[in-house]
C-alpha cells in the first residue's frame, strides 16, 4: 500500500463512514500513523440518500472527498481500497492494493443490503446503500415516465407507474414520501398527458408498525401521513417473490410493477478473517466489549453499525444509526490516546439524543428521549439537525440552497437521466458495476 | 410516440441543445402543434462541461430538465428518444420509439466527435461532448492519483500523472488550464505523498496557434498564460497514434501517458434519409438557404452547429458556437410563426457579440468585435456572460455559490470517484453505454 515505515504505531481504520470519519477526525495530535482506507475517495452521508434518488438533491452536495480531511495531518494517510481479508494472526490487513501490517486495526466497513436468501428480489429488486444506487433510482423513476408516455395499453402505463417500496423503516417512509410529492408537485407538471391518479405508491412493512425503532406516536403519525398523502401503506404483509414483473406477497395481495425498491434489510458488512466466535449469527455483527474492543482479538476494534455491544439498556446492540456510530468513533479516539499513553480506557456510553425521520412536504415525526413531536415543526427540526450534520460548509450551503428552492417552487430540478438504467436481460442491480 | 392528431400543423423538433431549445421556446404561442425531441431529457451547458470533468462543478449545475420548460405550453410535447432516420417523401420521423409525421421538421442535432479515421484514438482517447463523459474524465482523472499513490515505479507514477489534451480549441485550452489549476491548488494538498513536480500537462494544437478561431491577440495571451501556468504547449503538432500507453506525435515526441483527453474536431451528428446533394462533405454540415431551409427539402429547416449557411460574411459557415446556434433558433421561430400565418420569412443575419475563453483562475481571453482584453478583467465578464447564459435559476444560484466557494478556498469538492472508470480491456470510450 506504499505507507512508509516508522517508529510510531500504526492504527489502521477500515471505513470512511460516521463511525470511521468521527474517529479519524478525532485522531488529530495522536503520536501514531493513521492509515483510512475505504473503497470510495469520499464520506457519504447516508441519511440525505433518499433525496439524490428523488432528484431533490445532487449527488455531490451529500459526499464529501475523504483526502480533504486528511489536510495538514502528517502521520495520516488515506487509501482507496477494498479489503479483501484480515489476517488477525500477523496483524495485517489484505486488500486489492496490497497488505498492510498494523499495530490497532478499526474495523467500520457497516452493513450492505440483506436479501433474506431472496435471489428474485436480489436479482430485480433496487437497493439503496450507495450513490451508485441512488443515481440509478432516479434514473429508473424518471425512465418509467417517459416509457409511460409512450405506451400504447393502460395496463403497461399502470404497470410503469406503480411503484413499491419495501421495507418500514426510516429509508422506506422516506422514499415513499419523496415518492408521494414528486407526484403532487413534479410529476404531474411534467408529464400532462399521464393521469396520476393512476400512479400508485405501495409501501410493505413486515411487522405491524412503520418505523418500529421508534415510538408508537411517531409510527401512527407516520402512517397518517403517508396516507393523506396517497401512500398505500400494508403493515404485516411481506413480499414472496418478484420476477421484475409482478410483487407476490403473504396475504394473496399481487401487484404488477415496474419497480421495486429494497429497503428491508442490513445485515453486517463482514471482513473475512474474524474468527467464527466473534459474530453475532443472525445479524452478522461483530461482539465487542465495553471499549468497542473485539472479544477474541485485543488489538482489533470495531464501531458503528458492524459493532454489537450488549450493553444493560441495549441487549441487542445499538440502534444501527449515524448518532451510535460517531459517538462510537469519538469515544475510541480518545481511548486510543489513553491507550497510546499507557491510560487506562473508557467505556464506551451512548447518549440517545433522539431519533427522527421526514415523510415529506412539511411532515416529520421526531423522538426525543422524553418527548414526541410531529408535523410542521417536527420537519423544520429535521432539516436543521440534518442540514448542521452535513459535513463541509460547501455542501450545507448548497443543500439549504436546494430545499429552500425546492420548498419555494415546489420542485425538484435534479430530474436529469444521466445514466439511463432501464433493467436488462440479466443485469443484477446489485452488481458492483452499476 | 403517441402525440395526438388535431388540426394543427405539426413542427417536430430534433435537438434540445442550444439552437433546438431557443426555437420551442420563442415558439409559446405559437398555432401550432410542437414536439421537441432529444436522447436525454435535459437541456446540457456545454460550455461548463470542462468544470464538471474536473470537479468544479457538479452535474446537475450545468443541465436542465427539458419537460420544465413545455409546463403551461398546451400543444408542446417532449419525447425521449433517439432519432435513426428521417423520411423527407413521406414527412416522417423514424425513432427508437415508433416514427412521427410532420408538418415542418427542424433539425438542430449539433455536432459529434471526430476522429478523423484514427481508430486507436477513438478507442483510448476520452473525448468530452457529453455529461457521462466529463463525468468519466473527472473519475479517470482521480483515479490515476490513487493509483500513483501507490505505484511503487517511478515511470508508472509519472504515465499515471501525465495528462495529455487534443486539441487547441476552447474546450482544450479550458481543460488544460482547470487540470493546471487543479495542480496549482487542489491535488498537492489531497497527495502530499507524490511530487507535483512530475505530474506535466501536455496540450498539442495542430495548427499554429491556439484559439485559431479567435484573434491573433487572444491567441498569444491564453499560450502565454498557460505556460505561466505549467502547461506544456506544442503547436503545429500532430498526434499519430495512442495504444492507451503512449502517444506518439508528426515531430517524433513520445509522451508515454495513461490519460489522453480528445477535443481535436467535431463533424455533423447527421441523420440518415437527407440527401446527399444537401451535405458539405468535409464537415457534415447541412447545406440551408437564408431562412435556415434544407436546400433540398422545403419543409426541413436546420439550425445550430449542423446548419451551414453560406453567408457573405461567414463562406464557410457561423462558427460553431452556443450564440449563432441561440439566434438562429430565435429567428427561426418568428419565421415560423410568420410562415404559418401567410408573411414572408425574414433572413437569418448573425450579430456577433465576440467569443471569449478562460483559461484557470482570473485568467481569460476575449474578443468583441472591436476590442481585445484578457487577464483579471476578461476573466470577469467570462464568468458574468456564462453565469447569465445558464438556463433556470437554480442552477445560476448553485454555480455562482460554488465560483464563490472555489474561488475563496481554492478548492474543488466536486473530487469524487462515484463510477469509478479505470480502462478495461477493449471498452471503447465512446460507447454509449459508458
Amino acid at each position: 500500500m506504499n505507507i512508509p515505515k516508522t517508529q510510531l504505531p500504526r492504527i489502521v481504520i477500515i471505513g470512511a463512514g460516521f463511525a470511521g470519519l468521527a474517529l479519524a477526525r478525532s485522531l488529530r495530535g495522536i503520536n501514531a500513523q493513521v492509515v483510512l482506507i475505504d473503497r470510495h475517495n469520499y464520506h457519504l452521508f447516508q441519511p440525505l440518500l433518499y433525496q439524490v434518488a428523488t432528484a431533490g438533491l445532487e449527488a455531490g452536495s451529500i459526499a464529501y472527498p475523504v483526502r480533504k480531511i486528511m489536510h495538514e495531518r502528517p502521520n495520516f494517510y488515506f487509501r482507496m481500497a477494498r479489503v479483501n481479508e484480515i489476517d488477525t494472526q500477523n496483524q495485517c490487513v489484505l486488500s486489492d492494493i496490497g497488505s498492510l501490517h498494523y499495530d490497532y486495526l478499526v474495523i467500520a466497513s457497516g452493513t450492505k443490503t440483506k436479501f433474506f436468501g431472496n435471489r428474485d428480489m436480489e436479482r430485480y429488486s433496487v437497493p439503496m446503500k450507495t450513490l451508485k444506487q441512488a443515481l440509478n433510482i432516479r434514473s429508473l423513476v424518471l425512465e418509467n415516465f417517459e416509457q409511460a408516455v409512450v405506451a400504447t395499453q393502460p395496463q403497461e402505463r399502470d404497470f410503469l407507474m406503480t411503484f413499491v417500496v419495501v421495507g418500514g423503516g426510516p429509508t422506506g417512509v422516506e422514499l415513499a414520501g419523496a415518492l408521494a410529492d414528486m407526484r403532487e408537485h413534479v410529476l404531474h407538471k411534467d408529464y400532462p398527458d399521464l393521469d396520476f391518479s393512476r400512479m400508485h405508491i405501495h409501501l410493505i412493512q413486515s411487522g405491524d408498525r412503520l418505523l418500529n425503532t421508534m415510538s408508537k406516536k411517531s409510527s401512527a403519525a407516520a402512517e397518517k401521513f403517508l396516507q393523506q398523502m396517497g401512500v398505500q401503506v400494508h403493515t404485516n404483509l411481506r413480499v414472496n417473490t418478484y420476477d421484475g414483473q409482478v410483487v407476490t406477497t403473504s396475504s394473496g395481495l399481487v401487484i404488477p410493477s415496474a419497480t421495486v425498491l429494497w429497503t428491508a434489510g442490513v445485515t453486517g458488512a463482514l471482513i473475512d478473517g474474524l474468527s467464527a466466535q466473534t459474530l453475532e449469527g443472525s445479524s452478522n455483527r461483530v461482539l465487542v466489549n465495553a471499549y468497542m474492543q473485539s472479544i477474541a482479538h485485543e488489538r482489533v476494534f470495531v464501531i458503528g453499525d458492524l459493532a454489537l455491544q450488549r450493553h444493560s439498556d441495549y441487549p441487542d446492540g445499538h440502534p444501527q444509526m449515524a448518532q451510535p456510530a460517531i459517538q462510537m468513533g469519538k469515544q475510541l479516539g480518545k481511548n486510543l490516546k489513553r491507550l497510546l499513553s499507557g491510560r487506562q480506557m473508557e467505556p464506551f456510553k451512548y447518549r440517545d439524543k433522539g431519533s427522527m425521520a421526514t415523510i415529506g412536504r412539511n411532515r416529520a415525526v421526531v423522538d426525543l428521549p422524553r418527548k414526541h413531536f410531529s408535523g410542521f415543526f417536527a420537519w423544520l427540526v429535521w432539516m436543521f439537525v440534518h442540514l448542521f450534520s452535513l459535513v463541509g460548509f460547501h455542501n450545507k450551503a448548497i443543500v439549504l440552497l436546494s430545499w429552500v428552492y425546492n420548498y419555494v417552487n415546489y420542485d425538484r430540478e435534479g430530474r436529469l437521466i444521466v445514466r439511463p438504467f432501464k433493467k436488462r436481460g440479466f443485469v443484477s442491480f446489485t452488481s458492483d458495476e452499476i
